[in-house]
């Protein structure tokens, strides 16, 4: 199954507007710290090492992620490999000890609704940045991606996003911060 | 709590001996995978990085492990931290993603037996090593280390331990290599 996202700038009535409508799935606070490698600079591999906690309805869980660089110039597709951790703070001393530092976290709350069988909306509140829209979907083969891009286009469009974005927070951050 | 340990060489009538007078808390198979840094030498450094999995009682479970360098000249005493982890295939994944390759892993069978409050005497059997025994205690401050091993050396001589090692499994599985 290949991911298939897309990603808008948002304001108050877009939220609202996706509230109104559809089905609150989840709402979670995330916190994501990106580290670098010591002898890798991942910003030019594109590249990503990353630890996650989201916190919802009392509950804690986090992943310990590597994302590979993207693997062509069109989709957002990339290697991905995820691990749940049960104990963040062991693992961040782990990763410093072996020469990782901490690049930047990102924090956001983060709402999930659904929206279609397989299409999900997702409101991201974003510290330092603002609001964003994500509409995504699952396809089985690359020939289905661009049929399922436009489609959720046409969902962006429909709630009023305008200005779509490629770049991650963490990409955005950084940019900003330059 | 410092831990004190002492190794020795061990053969079949040292593991009969220990098998028939102390109580078998736990034997479990370990495979330790030891991870080498991409820029930096752990064996230069004296720190290790390991994923271990045990299995006992049908049971599984795994650690990812980092080592810092030994403190002091004297004692074994290290910085250690230790996090449980679920998927050890796709942590290890990760690891060689960010770089990481694996330099050996040392497989052995651990038996653990109750010898006295706070004492354990461990039988190891590691492929490509033969047997050794382990005996470890904790003890609160600096002070009664030196106590700690002269009670440990009499335990070993006790069962018939007449060679100690110092060095690890995976530095004698090295030194064999060259």
């Amino acid at each position: 199954m290949i991911e298939v996202e897309l990603k808008g700038y948002a304001n108050d009535d877009i939220f609202d507007h996706v509230r109104e409508k559809f089905k609150l799935m989840r709402r979670e606070y995330q916190e994501d710290t990106y580290f670098s490698h010591p002898c890798r600079d991942f910003s030019e591999t594109d590249e990503a090492l990353r630890i996650r906690v989201k916190k919802f309805n009392g509950h804690f869980e986090a992943f310990l992620t590597y994302k590979g660089p993207k693997l062509d110039q069109e989709s957002k597709t990339r290697r991905e490999i995820e691990v749940p951790i049960t104990d963040p703070d062991e693992h961040e001393q782990i990763l410093n000890s072996l020469g990782f530092h901490e690049v930047m976290t990102v924090v956001k709350v983060r709402e999930k609704y659904y929206y279609d069988k397989g299409i999900v909306i997702t409101l991201d509140n974003v510290e330092g940045l603002g609001k964003f829209v994500e509409v995504e979907t699952l396809v089985e083969s690359e020939e289905e991606i661009e049929p399922a891009v436009k489609r959720l286009r046409g969902i962006l469009n429909s709630i009023g996003v305008t200005k779509l974005e490629r770049r991650s927070y963490l990409e955005l951050l950084l940019g900003g911060k330059g």
